[in-house]
């Protein structure tokens, strides 16, 4: 089971407000997706996610695959059940991991090969093979094997992974629709490097195999800022209006409001979480690292309008106590307030689309960092 | 306030159940307390602690007088405000820490100068002053400093700590009396190393002072495990019955046991929380390493009698990916286990014994450990 329906349009720009309906529930977009790298989101339980708002959690299949491994997660019928997560669940498809984690991946006709990070081992990655281990995960949305070039790549190159994306995307439906099990919904990948025609060239063919939802890969991966919010400008138009579209790995607070207002629906990033280990912490005014000596005996807490658990029950001298003292309660309570700040921030903006004031909010939002 | 009780005695040992009574609320005893070193049982929240059934946790003075000191502390006035637990707090003297973590510690007439293992930096702990920090901290059960020597002593190292533990004890009590804030009782500690004698002899000398509860101390410091029970089985009759004792540093369910059996009241140990963040879990059939191969695809929670939320919820075999993963939800989840399994291996010790069926417990216990 998978569908999408948008429930209202901005009026001044691409921005919507959608929902989606899977196996495990709804999600409400534009939607932002803590990641849970191991099958776990890093010192949270799927409650606190609850709690905190979230709606959907990532998984990546590279890791899962490697350890625990299809054996493991299988006994469970899939992740779900295995980690305690009865929502939604998205899966990559590894080929950014193969890429960026792995060793000496090989791109061959048949897949891509690479030795484990974790033992040298040596595996083969194929389209066929990446639907059916994100099948035995059980994920409600997967995702097609990509080519992921590196930063900066040349328009060659960007051209030759564009090709070996498309090639696999068709093998990937084709393995999907032999599969068919209704539980999951496979999505596309526009790849094309920094090249707006390259970029437009991968929407197009994609679209041509047609999936059920299509995401943006390939950003964030180094380009400056501008430079990613411009190749997402000239993919997303190319996806139909009618499908969710997702971009990968990113991003800030503010690619994800520039992002929204460009008409993306869906988001996942390790920041906040990431962040939140290195004690930095979002709130409305900007970043804060709460390792600054002036939190030292600061009774307040994080931020007094968030009613996240930490920031109910906790101060910024306790909070900055526990990171200095290394605790692993605090990597835990600074988790949960990024998250849920990431999380409530999507909510914010697609209340505002709801009510037509999303230009409003993103010119507030920015006042309010200024200030 | 404070106030002991006897509810129980058994009719075949010295084993007893009572109530102490605190201004954060009442303890039921025998008692395992679960270590919050800087102010955070590692990994967990106060709302876990209580979910697990803990009814009291420990802090450690010399860590939380170095960091982050009494200045923030003070400003929350005391460590329950501070670190989100409203239920009673014990508090060490900080003497155990300055003899095994700090450097260059040194005892004068009038107290034990140290340097700080975080940065060097000098400091003095005097009788009266381990009272005016514990004070701060606000906790609800306080320590005298005492001299812990290190195993083996000799005879004469042995008295002579003894002697100067009893003099800082009158020293303690004196300090404590001149505050007199009605809010916290002080406990004295037994010394006088592996000698029976001067157990005896630390014991009446400490009654003679007259605390309203009293400890054994530098027990479980390397001696072997019936050389702790013999030296516990001749301090605990020395101390007066209508008194909470308190073993301090001990220690394996086994250990908890028998020490129960010989009289003891309180307990706190890092064992069930530092192993549990080293993989091995307590269960009511001995321990066990979630590490071993033999739970990769296990389904079966850790303990299927066990209502704690990791057995509600989670697999061995998600329990294991996650211990080697190094995920920090694996630290979490164990410590949660271990911390349930000592609660409320206490509160069936204390059951029984209200029933008065201790001794048919403990074979149980046992056999139940061979099977």
């Amino acid at each position: 089971m998978f569908e999408f329906n948008v429930v209202s349009e901005s009026k001044v720009s691409p921005a919507r407000a959608g929902i989606i309906q899977t196996s495990h529930g709804a999600i409400e977009t534009p939607v932002f997706m803590p990641v849970g790298t191991h099958g776990s989101v890093k010192s949270v339980t799927p409650e606190e996610l609850k709690d905190a708002g979230a709606q959907i959690i990532l998984g990546n299949t590279y890791h899962l695959y490697l350890r625990p491994g299809c054996d493991v997660i299988g006994r469970f019928a899939g992740l779900h059940q295995f980690i305690h997560w009865d929502g939604p669940i998205l899966t990559d498809s590894g080929g950014f991991q193969v890429f960026s984690l792995a060793k000496l991946a090989k791109i061959s006709e048949e897949g891509v090969t690479f030795q484990s990070h974790l033992d040298g081992s040596s595996h083969l990655l194929t389209p066929a093979n990446v639907i059916e281990i994100q099948n035995c995960l059980g994920s409600d949305i997967i995702m097609c094997l990509d080519d992921c070039i590196q930063y900066p790549a040349s328009k060659e190159d960007s051209l030759n992974a564009l090709e070996i994306t498309t090639n696999w995307a068709k093998r990937c439906k084709q393995a999907w629709q032999e599969i068919n099990n209704g539980h999951n919904a496979l999505f596309g990948i526009v790849q094309g490097g920094m090249f707006k025609d390259l970029r437009q060239r991968s929407a197009e063919e994609l679209m041509k195999i047609d999936f059920p939802g299509y995401a943006v890969g390939g950003l964030s991966v180094g380009e400056p800022t501008d430079v990613m919010l411009e190749i997402a400008e000239h993919s997303l138009p190319h996806l139909p209006v009618s499908k969710p579209r997702y971009i990968m790995g990113v991003g800030t607070p503010e690619n994800l409001i520039e992002l929204v207002a460009l008409g993306a629906d869906m988001f996942d990033c390790v920041l906040p979480t990431r962040n939140a280990r290195n004690g930095q912490i979002f709130t409305q005014f900007g970043t804060v690292n709460i390792s600054n000596a002036q939190y030292k005996e600061d009774t307040e807490p994080l931020d007094s309008d968030c009613q996240c658990y930490t920031c109910r029950n906790y101060s910024r001298a306790y909070l900055r106590h526990l990171y200095m003292a290394r605790e692993l309660l605090s990597y835990r309570l600074n988790t949960i307030h990024n998250i849920h700040f990431f999380i409530n921030f999507m909510k914010k903006i697609r209340q505002a689309i709801l009510t037509n004031e999303f230009e409003e909010f993103r010119k507030a939002y920015y006042q309010k960092l200024e200030n």
